[in-house]
């Protein structure tokens, strides 16, 4: 088995600041079969980095470093490299030409510091950098790879891609490594687990792992051999099994989001959409417009937080606010209907609830949410009582309302 | 120099999942002046997790490991470190007892295997888990500290909050550390380090450091000292340099954030606000009721992706549309004034751009973005030219609204 370790320098990681390139560089090789055995994270602190790096060495296949490659006095992750494997570092003309044209093409002066960057550890080959100024590094040493990245995501990612993984693929890649994820909406975590619990104890070969999100859970099935036509068919048994188990609450596979299956959907049947939100303020919609193209059929929202804008702009009546209250299903309803007609949808999707942390009664308590859906011809209103702060009640809310228009339109 | 490692335990950790407990803690300990040496994040893998913790034990003054007390037979962490210490696992009766409360009142009957969860290193201190059933432990061995906490923010945050921090404050605070950070909006990451160089210069007691956001910019300053007082004046000093620095781009300091901000100063002067966006599709509406008690100044949303919503229920004029553009500084202005007259409220914010990745044309190209504020006294608009893809311009956009809208009511 491939020893693969990584190591993240940089002190701001150990201070507070997240460190996302340990799960990129994770996912990425799961997706070849490779799997990082140790990540350490150290501060841009000499000492501790060489022993780190030494260590490291001796007991990995793999290292991958990220970070310390920038152009500032706390920046040696090279330097420190170099010195532990007795290389030197070479000035090298053409990543120096691409540094400066990094600088000319923003118009803005050179920094003179950045001309440390443009020294390369001898005998690595270089990985161009498209974003930044701090290139990357593959080295052979000793039968082992060092591979040296910039801490930055959206430098590294690319990097990742169109260099490190193919080149990890073509020479370690053993067998065959399959991969599937599904996501179940509308159910909890115990739910999903006891329905799958029969698959799991039977099928010994492949591993399972459940993974739950605000208001979705995801099934992961990794399966590994050496024969890819035998795997391959075995995963697509489960997929069935798996569809057959979740009628109604497969949301997707992979990549697939709630929002993608909704755009798609909604493109298919040439249907538009409309948003009225309370409590959610916007992060329905959001959502709903991260996709790309959906400006062809979502056509707008109202966030009215008023009753007096409820009544004014949506057209919910005002006895039934007087009568059952903003937050109810009559409302919910009339909410969705409302926005239909304002914005000249085909469909209409609303929410109301109390998000907290004020606002809750006891027969209204904070969580209480009421979401709805009108196309016109059938209509729905579910009623939700969720538990959290006031952000994770917003963010299970939007879920829940995405996943009633997924399931009244798939 | 204290040695705090912390050990991260969790296979998924390697493959994919964010992991979100070395910046939380490393937050903490920062503000009692204590810093991690080093993070090491291993799989579910005994072997691994066994040559790990050894090699650290024999390194550090305190270990913190986070993960792997869960209820499932791929949880060991306290088995595998009852092992190296030579101590026992002793069943602990009131842990027993919180377990099964916790399935009670969620109405869940308990599962047999988290009964694993009671039992209890040799020794240790028990740090309740009122969140989740995995118990945390305190074991002193050898004049050192080992902490073990349960993976899960939301379980690890509390008990660091409650017990490991304040116990750590008692034992090994040296020294006094001061931590300030300077948020400033408007300007580039270039600018702000041109502007404070001359200060990081003189000031060669304190450490600086530049963290830039998506439209804003953290100026951090730390300081540590034996003399509290001495420490506290040279930091209000630079305070006031800084605020002289930027008067018109320092947000705030501290956990403020611009939507605090702008809570603060609208309640203060007992202001309303509603807002019209169309590029940004409800991100700067949802920024802005991610605060408590925004319900008292907002009033709420139009979005309206097309000309005809933009005319029909904002009043924008056919002719600014068919003369300007759905995507101009007209369009921009009789939004903001618009949808101040449709939400009755005292100011009006408004967004119009092209988020892409399709609609830009060679005028008006991907990332054109006008944003503009009316309070029926003055109005302002601003064009700005962003770039990245379609997230990153929908971020920009709503940072760069709320910044107008602060800047303007400040």
């Amino acid at each position: 088995m491939m020893k693969i370790k990584v190591i993240s320098i940089g002190t701001e990681l150990l201070q507070g600041k997240e460190n996302r390139d340990i799960s990129i560089i994770g996912e990425m090789l799961l997706s070849i079969g490779l799997f990082i055995e140790t990540a350490i994270t150290v501060g841009d602190d000499r000492d501790v980095l060489e022993d780190t790096f030494k260590q490291t060495l001796d007991t990995s296949d793999i290292i991958i470093t990220t970070g310390g490659l920038g152009a500032t006095f706390d920046d040696f992750t090279k330097e420190v490299i170099a010195k532990i494997l007795k290389r030197k570092l070479l000035f090298d003309r053409n990543t120096m030409h691409q540094i400066a044209s990094y600088f000319v093409k923003r118009n803005i002066e050179m920094p003179k510091e950045n001309e440390r960057q443009a020294y390369i550890i001898q005998g690595a080959k270089i990985i161009e950098n498209n974003v930044g100024t701090a290139p990357g590094m593959v080295i052979e040493y000793k039968e082992k790879l060092i591979i040296l990245l910039p801490g930055p995501p959206k430098e590294l990612t690319p990097m990742l891609k169109t260099t490190v993984i193919p080149l990890l693929k073509e020479r370690f890649e053993r067998g065959f490594l399959l991969k599937n994820v599904f996501h179940i909406v509308g159910l909890t975590e115990t739910e999903v687990n006891s329905k799958i619990e029969p698959i799991v104890k039977r099928e010994k070969g492949l591993k399972f792992s459940i993974l739950a999100h605000p208001g979705s859970v995801d099934i992961i099935i990794v399966g590994q051999g050496e024969n890819e036509l035998l795997l391959d068919s075995s995963i697509k048994k489960l997929e069935n099994q798996i569809e057959n188990l979740f009628p109604d609450n497969l949301l997707g596979k992979g990549t697939e989001t709630i929002e993608t299956k909704i755009r798609n959907l909604l493109s298919q049947k040439g249907l538009t959409l409309s948003v009225a939100e309370s409590c959610t303020g916007g992060l329905v919609s959001n959502k709903i417009t991260n996709v790309a193209g959906s400006s062809l059929y979502f056509k707008g929202t109202v966030i009215a937080y008023s009753n007096e804008l409820k009544i004014n702009l949506l057209g919910v009546k005002e006895e039934s606010i007087k009568k059952f209250g903003a937050v109810s299903k009559e409302t919910a309803l009339e909410m969705a209907s409302g926005i239909r007609n304002v914005m000249k949808s085909d469909i209409g999707l609303s929410v109301t609830g109390i998000a907290g942390p004020g606002g809750g009664t006891h027969n209204k308590p904070v969580g209480l949410v009421y979401i709805a859906y009108s196309d016109g011809k059938t209509e729905e209103c579910r009623k939700h009582n969720f538990t959290g702060d006031r952000l994770y009640i917003k963010q299970l809310s939007t879920f829940s309302a995405l996943t009633l228009l997924w399931q009244k339109i798939k």
